[in-house]
């Protein structure tokens, strides 16, 4: 083990910060560290963009379901899959636009996950704290009018970033070979399911004033929905992405 | 900037290794490292197939379009994006199986990008080098076949690890103020391909023995192509992705 992977061990979701602001320099540093990561075909399909209208902040906060960080926390970012400068240089190279074929949303998503990534590792690095904002699918037309997101761009994720000013724990995941297959796929759902209960029951006990006895079944369950956000695939098409 | 950053920003892709091995051991808390990125609603949606079987990696190999890193690299990875230990949840709590809705695709596709940027970065804080392989979703049909991966499962890309043996550098990203906006989205596609089409003709150009001018524009709209992969949604589909 080194810095590096220790930085990524210790790694936990901070929802409260301090009032210090956290310096233009250091975003732009940030960003430029989730820019240095891997792009598929180097296309770079990803743009950030920094929430700075308290009024935009309050819309996104009540979109994602009431996130009260996304008003308070000193930077609030919306993370976008941004194939607008690619469609450009398909026109420019005289192939015409782009027509939204599923590979390219696949590109672009992933590119997005790449740097963001990057980008949480570089600013927990510093002793920032953040946590991701997948709620703003919850109302991603919303997001998309008040940050005036044209077509063949789409808000993928929210970020907070500040100061931290609580001590969160590290939760536990999957034993590595419950993820990690060796040659080939086996499946193991229904056995990893129901010992990772059992493990994440334990934890939830363990921490001190938790009174929620749960398990990750019954959390997963509840959290994934069978029709979560049923408004995505319409949504994606009308930005111009999975419409073959 | 700190010793995290500094990976991130030497990060360049490594095609070619040493005979040496990579272990059981460093793969694993590699692995570990991936898991330990955050994780949309805590699902973990991801699975990882260490490709072990020469026969299969020459497949894989040749449906990349004859990548023979593939071949070579001391551990070839294939990271799926993995519904299926969420999919047994729903079953378990009585909703149900999944349904295939846009939302669940997007955050099981992020869940790999997170955790695959961490683990190419824990490789490389390691010495590592590693390069990460679209071009698997050539014909995702024959990696599912190959490893048995089952409905809820998807290939997203492969990756190649092992002990350096090249030096490649680092090329110039977009400059930080094109992909952060601030307060609102800024379309400077038109100007961005521009400038930056100079940029990286000045890099091609200044690489000695490179005797390819070319520039961004040209070689991103090459790699992406207007209809490519066209065989994704239909492939996602029978997995049980996208469907609605």
């Amino acid at each position: 083990m080194n810095k590096v992977m220790d930085t990524m061990l210790n790694h936990r979701s901070v929802r409260k910060y301090t009032d210090e602001p956290v310096s233009d320099e250091m975003l732009a540093s940030i960003v430029a560290c989730g820019q240095a990561a891997a792009t598929s075909s180097f296309i770079q399909a990803y743009s950030v963009v920094n929430v700075t209208d308290a009024e935009h902040r309050a819309q996104i906060a009540e979109a994602a379901g009431g996130q009260v960080w996304v008003n308070n926390a000193p930077v609030f970012l919306v993370l976008c899959a941004d194939m607008l400068r690619i469609n450009q240089c398909c026109v420019d190279q005289g192939m015409g636009a782009l027509e939204g074929y599923a590979e390219h949303f696949i590109a672009a998503t992933v590119d997005v996950g790449l740097a963001a990534q990057n980008m949480m590792l570089a600013a927990e690095s510093l002793g920032l704290g953040c946590v991701f904002i997948g709620g703003i699918r919850n109302d991603p037309a919303v997001v998309r009018d008040l940050l005036k997101l044209p077509k063949h761009v789409y808000p993928v994720f929210g970020m907070c970033l500040g100061w931290p000013d609580q001590d969160t724990e590290v939760k536990p995941r999957f034993p590595v070979d419950i993820v990690l297959h060796k040659g080939t796929y086996r499946d193991s759902a229904a056995e990893a399911v129901r010992d990772y209960d059992q493990v994440m029951s334990r934890y939830y006990e363990s921490r001190s004033g938790n009174k929620r006895i749960s398990n990750w079944s019954a959390q997963t369950a509840a959290a994934v929905q069978k029709k979560k956000r049923e408004h995505m695939l319409a949504f994606l098409q009308e930005q111009g992405f999975l419409l073959r």
